[in-house]
């Protein structure tokens, strides 16, 4: 591990200088929270606060403790009766995700839905400590998946009662992180909801179930497959990097090239900074804007590859890559220079970061087949990091233990129902999704184009058939479950 | 509820002499404990301890905090890769769990089964915080249900690691409490436990489920059933004490009458001392010894009956159940006096006194036609009680968000599978059972003169048909379970 750097870097132990500790990198796009933090989206919800419990699990005084968990809510559609749909917010503020969730939107005309999105605790302004939340691990141990269910579960119980809706079916929606909740949401709440819809969630990214390298693998196939040179270029600029950082003033000439704002400390960074570039550009999770400039799902691979691919021969790998990287950091054309060094202060990164030491261990490490360089997981590194940094160890069994995982297809075969996973091949996460039906009713919807968490953007007129097909199926089964439900009642 | 005494009371606020609330009854049958408290049973398990996890659903530096949890294991039967099957403590040492569910240890031969007991956290000796567990919310805090479910899971998975037996099917046992646990182990953790084995399981005696007066009403309909006159001799037999202890020296004479070893401080211990005999008569929840005495499922609601129908038709209505309660509480006719004043603060109902103040909000009350005074249930008497108690008030809505009960056949009919829901429809609390069949594999066995998981006990040579053939069939689908999995892996 010592000699493995490695991707969202965070050092520690700055006397060795050698320790580096991968957590799970952060699904939701930092460069978005980044991107818009001073501002928030235009999206017709309307924003609530219900009165939540701090501790579902135990009743010790201070577990009584109510927080302000924030939701946004449309009736425009809604019919009394008709169904609910919820969106189960992951780790950043809540109007991010309704923002970037159009499909809600766009189907809830048709099944008169009433659309409900609500803020995962620790995130957003749902804060139980205000802003003594990321205090230390004696506010930080409330923010965890089972307590974000069961605040789910709870909140949802209350809507539809202050509703008179009790009948109301109710279908969870969920992307990335929140479509992991969403699916174990159907798993542990079924009395909850009839259905859930999980995009692009990995939820078998965990423990051993999967090969740690399947990540990594994932994105350097997506830029092989763009063009093999494109790969090559990719896989040898790190070496580049590395011999000029060796040189006088490294690191001051990679600064200039990399055209940073201030000198950096490590190039480290500057290898974070390209690495984040190609794993989002694979992940096809631009920011928002960028969707307008180079329309999703048109594949930003490609793009990158071209710009690698059209330097004239002799123009150095890591020119190369800095161009590319460029595409995706200033797809505007208007940056003049780059922070790599900051901007890791969002408080939706804080939150993962915890959780990312404690339950959402999820191993990532790099195979020689990958465009990346070496990168290992052990769990010891992690061990240490998150003690030293929260004082508290990871339990890297725990997800797998209360959510399972393992078998997945055997143990849903003849248990559960009414789940929807869907991935975009072209999204590393697909690697750690469920990518084959397990029952006639817990099916994988897989699209060979797909980027992360596609199928739930708004519908574009440009929108590739594959994705109006996607988006038409899930509708379809949707559909079938809320009529499924209403016969039974 | 001040006017409506009530069944297994704890009197508050004893300045106003008034307030008086029920808590869910305990299901461990008190009698059972204080019969056996210096003795341990004979049974041919081997005790160990298991390093477990104090808080699963919070990450605070104290969480992480070990405590020994007792299992009993028997290895007799098994063959490597061979099925586990493992018991769900309930309310009480596991030792009196495993003496009592002799059906596990019949079968073990046949699935050539290994035998796992584990004791629920907070009761015999597996106590958290040593003899300081019971001290305050602030440890009894967590102790309730989910925590027990999430300490199941992990140490079974530990387990079959250290039997190097990840393979082996696990079947999950319980019986009433720990049927409960049984029943939504299956449903939360599909992937720990292949299939679970609920024995009157009131998973449905929650909320507003079922009508809160089905309980007093079925023990009711058990003596009615044993013959007409039974049930008018009970009914009026309330009014004969209440006119007894206004008379002077009330309190004295009931006393005598009783054969109290003190004299009386409540009139209302004595009424409470009759009213657990018919209720533990019911559920046939014999001591262990009385079994031999009045082998069950012999139906002892009858033997009572006969005793109060066989008095001189002068006899006192009190007299007449006095004598039948005798055969409850004396059935070997040796006790000189009877203590009904003490008796109450073993560690099982301490741990249940908490668990109905926190999450086991079953609502009991009696209805006109029942045989018993009136007694109503108010939550608001609940919570103040609670709070006065152990400074936090309870949940009555979490078990049903938590773990559903309302439409419990649309929501499971097509989720979950491989769950039997035994019960005995003598016993008062298969009112709050599954009683019909859910699905092709989430089965109901009702039979009509079952008692309180009758079925989970030895087998014995006279033994009615009716038992025989419930205990063929739960082998039978077992068995199934267990050739579905193996054809599957």
């Amino acid at each position: 591990m010592a000699s493995s750097p490695t991707l969202f870097v965070l050092l520690i132990f700055t006397v060795t200088g050698t320790a580096i500790v991968e957590l799970t990198p952060n699904f939701f796009h930092q460069s978005l929270i980044n991107h818009h933090k001073n501002s928030k989206p235009n999206i017709p919800y309307k924003t609530q606060f219900f009165p939540q419990l701090l501790d579902h699990f135990t009743f010790k005084p201070q577990s009584y403790k109510i927080f302000n968990q924030k939701y946004l809510i449309n009736k425009k559609y809604w019919d009394h009766g008709s169904p609910i749909f919820v969106y189960t917010g992951n780790e950043g503020d809540i109007e991010w995700f309704a923002a970037n969730t159009g499909f809600m939107l766009d189907i809830a005309p048709k099944f008169r839905a009433l659309l409900v999105f609500i803020e995962h605790r620790f995130y957003g302004e749902s804060l139980p400590f205000g802003k003594d939340s990321y205090k230390s691990a004696e506010t930080l141990g409330y923010l965890n998946s089972q307590q974000a269910l069961a605040d789910f579960a709870v909140l949802i119980r209350s809507l539809k009662q202050n509703l008179s809706s009790e009948a109301s079916p109710v279908v969870v929606f969920g992307g990335s992180y929140g479509g992991m909740l969403a699916a174990w949401f159907r798993l542990k709440y079924p009395h909850v909801a009839i259905g859930a819809v999980a995009s692009s969630a990995p939820i078998v990214q965990f423990d051993e179930i999967i090969p740690w390298t399947s990540f990594y693998d994932a994105v350097s196939q997506d830029y092989k497959n763009a063009s093999l040179n494109c790969y090559e270029v990719i896989k040898g600029s790190w070496a580049e990097l590395q011999a000029l950082s060796a040189q006088r003033d490294g690191l001051a000439k990679i600064s200039r090239i990399f055209r940073t704002c201030k000198n950096l400390q490590s190039m480290y960074s500057a290898r974070d900074w390209l690495w984040k570039a190609f794993v989002y550009t694979a992940m096809g999770n631009y920011p928002t804007e960028a969707n307008f400039v180079m329309p999703l799902p048109a594949y930003p691979v490609t793009k990158m590859c071209e710009i690698i691919d059209g330097f004239p021969p002799k123009t150095t790998k890591l020119k190369r890559v800095i161009a590319a990287a460029n595409l995706y950091y200033n797809y505007t054309g208007t940056t003049k220079c780059f922070n790599l060094e900051n901007g890791t202060d969002a408080h939706g990164l804080q939150g993962w970061n915890w959780q990312a030491c404690t339950e959402m261990v999820m191993p990532l490490s790099t195979s020689n087949e990958s465009m990346f360089p070496p990168l290992s997981f052990e769990i010891e590194e992690l061990g240490k990091f998150c003690m030293n940094r929260y004082g508290v160890m990871p339990r890297p069994h725990w997800i797998t233990t209360e959510f399972g995982g393992y078998r997945i297809e055997k143990v849903l075969k003849k248990f559960g129902s009414n789940i929807i996973f869907s991935n975009g091949m072209q999204d590393p996460w697909s690697r750690g999704g469920v990518l084959k039906n397990i029952s006639d009713s817990i099916v994988a919807l897989v699209t060979e184009k797909g980027a992360h968490h596609v199928d739930f953007r708004f519908a574009k007129k440009d929108d590739p058939d594959w994705l109006v097909e996607q988006r038409r199926q899930e509708i379809g089964i949707i559909q079938r479950w809320i009529d499924d439900y209403y016969a039974d009642f």
